[in-house]
């Protein structure tokens, strides 16, 4: 612990509660305070980044969804309709939705920002699914994203991203960057029965088998997409830097955080991984990554529905800090 | 499945979402909506109802504090600087405090519901810990609450608890209504260390063998106490019925419940089991009541703070239920 983390340790310790019975909220105080560099943090204009883009895999048969339905989920999002809307909502937070790259023209007056660097990915079976520019745009997108937030006032961000077909591109990416075996890192996704998760798993092997895997990190990404997740990865990194709190959502996020996390080693001092997903490598993702999230619903709906749903732990955490009286304020008797 | 509850499902197989890919709010939504007999339940009003006691057991060095504290919190209830208080403000929570049994006379005037049984129960070690009738008023000062909750307008209620000692009582019903053996259900409540972890044991092994193990509920809670945990098993009982919605802490919470279970068979339809407690014993617990709780964050602080952490969680079911689009609404493609 450094001196700040102390102090903060001990004001916590000072709290009327046993030592360390707010458990996990305690030590996410100490995150966001540490962040924050104060002893009172405070969390302002909570946004969601929500970003979209199209994945050449969906064509290849990998989603139970056709791709179509990631544009129609921009205008859902745009309607508030979506769960993720929804429970922003509620949460009292600022929506961001960017097109990265969904394979659809957006009417250009729609409250979208409009970051559309292609049609979607190419599928990576016949060649890399983005381009060395292609990438470092989706990475700016997201850092820039961040910089807009923070601008207009927010230091807590919740990341989230629709994309037909990005189980597979997180899959491959997991696959590349652990060095893992890629049917290892696949999953259901939208819900695959047997049969489709077996032709999933065929067409990961083959385009894994055409590019493929490396642990390099930039070339890992431009051989298996997504400008999605490069986006969040660009976020995750830029929000460090600002030293503004990251909510990660699940699998997609995971993989964005696996990258940022090659990119720039301290990328994750600002991230809270909000919630274990129900996809079937999320658990050994977030193990390579050496977290433990907050939740554990069963969830795997992305968007950035888990990342929100910790928010209100965040916030207690930060309450804590803030508002509860010392026993010395109090007049209550010590241990 | 009965007819409402696959209407409900059916609602929810018809969001914009892959089906099933919200999980455990799913399970929710289901539950509330079947307890609101409604496709579109609404939350109104939550309330935290507060229960307070002291314990004889207090006095035999069971506990890191001294019985004086479970006065002083009430007071830091009543301020809003304890744990559950800065929660329950944050997420817009009535509190209802209910001294129903501390060893202090509070001020007439207190902002409190004054329901004194007795200045704290007995030890258990000479005589049960309460009589019969002081048992008969415990559990109706907890229906009582919730009805004068459903009164004013509440349809979901959190419940909590302050008493020093009263994972001593707790431990003790477990054993007793469980058939285990005391040892297995004893923990460090607020933080003992391992010698007075050692005593703690020694002392509730010595009120078991004093007073006999039962699976007979009544007999169970008079011997072993306390108010507070009785009032929250009268609590549960009377929500049930109500069909207010309950929010359930941790271990001390959990104890209630096995007993109002053994009371009423039913009694837990409306119940949300919110946290599991890092107290040793709740898992096991949790295990005899067949749940699984949504949070689980290394808390053991008690006050209801786990049940109302949970409440943002059961909001985001609600909501989800009446507010997200369906894919005919929202024109987006089904799988």
């Amino acid at each position: 612990m450094n001196n700040l983390q102390s102090l903060l340790q001990n004001k916590i310790n000072q709290k009327t509660k046993p030592l360390g019975a707010l458990g996990r909220l305690e030590e996410l105080a100490i995150q966001i305070g540490s962040l924050q560099q104060t002893l009172s943090p405070q969390l302002r204009r909570p946004t969601l980044l929500l970003f979209a883009a199209d994945h050449g895999l969906a064509n290849e048969g990998v989603s139970a969804y056709p791709q179509a339905v990631t544009a129609q989920m921009v205008l859902n999002f745009v309607r508030g309709g979506a769960a993720s809307t929804v429970f922003a909502r509620r949460l009292g937070f600022t929506v961001d939705v960017i097109d990265a790259g969904v394979a659809h023209d957006f009417d250009e007056s729609l409250p979208i920002t409009h970051a559309k660097i292609a049609h979607g990915t190419q599928s990576g079976l016949h060649s890399n699914a983005m381009t060395g520019i292609q990438l470092d745009t989706a990475l700016a997108i997201g850092a820039l994203r961040v910089q807009a937030a923070a601008v207009a006032g927010a230091n807590v961000i919740a990341l989230g991203e629709m994309g037909i077909g990005n189980t597979a591109s997180a899959s491959l990416l997991m696959a590349s960057l652990c060095g893992l075996p890629v049917d290892d890192c696949v999953g259901r996704g939208t819900g695959l029965d047997d049969e489709r998760l077996a032709h999933k798993r065929s067409v990961l092997a083959r385009v894994f088998a055409a590019r493929g895997g490396t642990s390099d990190v930039m070339n890992a990404m431009q051989r298996f997409g997504g400008f999605e997740i490069a986006a969040m990865t660009g976020a995750m990194i830029e929000a460090n830097r600002l030293n503004v709190l990251v909510l990660v959502d699940g699998f997609i996020a995971g993989a964005a955080a696996l990258a940022a996390l090659r990119i720039d080693p301290a990328a994750l001092r600002a991230c809270v991984f909000a919630h274990q997903s129900a996809e079937h490598a999320h658990q050994m993702m977030l193990r390579q990554l050496n977290v433990k999230p907050l939740l554990d619903l069963g969830m795997r709906l992305g968007e950035g529905t888990g990342a929100l749903l910790a928010y209100p732990l965040v916030q207690a955490a930060v309450d804590m800090l803030n508002e509860m009286a010392s026993f010395d304020e109090a007049g209550v008797s010590k241990a």
